[in-house]
């Protein structure tokens, strides 16, 4: 082995045991030794995006810059920029693209929640405006959490991402984290769409099975893998497990016999917001 | 140069290009190749936390299992467990430890906050209950903090931990910034420790700057370098350039003259909870 080749091999060696699990790359994507978390998934790894659409998920998260190669594929996505120092600049161009390419909801932090409204209102976008609840650690006492979602919702979010209380469900206190997810959902009201997310990457399959049914018993939405500040992102396994979990009823808005691009396309001119499909990686492909 | 030996370099080349910048390694300190926030810093690499007491610091962090070398250094720390995946086993240990070394402050997740509180008054400790405030990404509504920091004294902290919106920041809304942090202080009340948490790793030194200065005015008792979810952790140029910005009044509770380990005891045997001095390398090395 030449001293390259072996360059190589360790380079790729280390990055790889730092990087963890991720879904396997397929031809299309491009190579990411460690993922960095630069939210361009969509248009740098749609072959990873579809395997986890594949598998069950029914919204993926993107962020600014990114393009999505199916246009079809854009009002299944949250566009999201969450990192604590985005700008308001920032913010403005994320609103921008996501009403240019009709995606599902604009996703970013409490603070700015109300500029994103406003924004999206103003170009009579059918793109809803996100926030996050106890994000990204989901530690906080259940009454904050609670005013966070119900000030996000004053702001004008009509969707709101809680993180559940890892240490809460890991101590078994199960009550607890029922009930920290139904004050969420009350205090959203009627019309807004809650998700709560696991971050999986703590849990063990048990705790994400858990997890899921407390969710279900507590009325939210949507589950969601991961904040993006976790340990990992979201794996095909979790989708699969989880997506079994809560059923058909909860973060699956359209699904069943969607098959083709021309059949989530329907769905899609018919309103719908949500889209589930275990034909997801030919309905891209076939952009 | 051997193939072993070239797997050697290229990997630690590898490894120090993802770490970042951190203190430099003294003889003392254990090689750790990559930061994973251990949080235990205080046992394995005491040389390096020296060197940040040394640019200024008047607080560090440990972690559950840390034991500092030096116990009259012990004053000086908040022993800290944020990870979000902590169960109450996790935290109990935690309040026992500082107990036992008798730390300044458990600094814990708003969730645990009552626990710790509790635990500590039964054991007739001294030792304070910390608390976090829009941790760790600082991007919520100003009353969202602020109502954080309301029930997390009602629950017993005496300190609160508060992240600065780093997003407002780099926007040049200071005015904002300024009444977010003073929002906190005023909700907190009387005879609490107020922190600010900069995330130094988001900025430039004109926004390190100015985020003092707004500390300063917005009368908070501290400022602090980071969350341990950020970019990086703290640095001896930050906290150089913090201390040199807030002066003498913010952060340094009994400072001046503490050149040996005998000085800074009798500070901590006097009561000061708080010491900042610039012989902690020598202070440290003589224990």
């Amino acid at each position: 082995m030449s001293n390259e080749e072996l360059v190589e091999r360790i380079t790729r060696e280390v990055l790889r045991r730092l990087e963890g699990g991720r879904p396997a790359r397929t031809e299309t994507d491009e190579v990411c030794y460690r993922c960095i978390g630069c939210g361009q998934c969509v248009t740098r790894r749609p072959g990873a995006v579809a395997a986890l659409l594949d598998a069950g998920a029914s919204r993926v998260s993107s962020t600014i810059g990114a393009t999505p190669r199916d246009a079809t594929v854009a009002s299944l996505i949250d566009h999201t920029l969450l990192k604590p120092d985005a700008t308001t600049d920032d913010i403005a161009k994320l609103c921008d693209e996501a009403i240019k390419h009709r995606f599902a909801a604009v996703c970013v932090q409490p603070y700015y929640v109300r500029f994103v409204a406003e924004r999206l209102e103003r170009a009579g976008a059918r793109v809803k405006a996100c926030s996050v609840a106890g994000f990204p650690h989901g530690a906080n006492r259940s009454d904050v959490k609670a005013f966070e979602a119900k000030r996000a919702v004053g702001d004008g979010a009509r969707e709101v991402d809680m993180v559940i209380n890892v240490g809460a469900l890991r101590s078994g206190d199960y009550r607890y984290v029922e009930n920290d997810m139904r004050g969420v959902v009350e205090a959203c009201g009627r019309g807004i769409v809650t998700k709560v997310i696991l971050e999986t990457g703590y849990l063990n399959d048990e705790e994400k099975i858990k997890a899921c049914a407390l969710a279900k018993a507590a009325g939210v939405s949507f589950v969601k893998t991961s904040t993006g500040f976790g340990p990992r992102g979201a794996s095909v396994e979790d989708i699969r497990l989880m997506r079994k979990v809560v059923g058909e009823e909860m973060g699956v808005k359209a699904a069943g016999g969607i098959r083709t691009a021309e059949d989530l396309r329907k769905m899609v001119e018919a309103g719908a917001t949500r889209i589930g499909t275990s034909a997801s990686i030919k309905i891209i492909g076939s952009a």
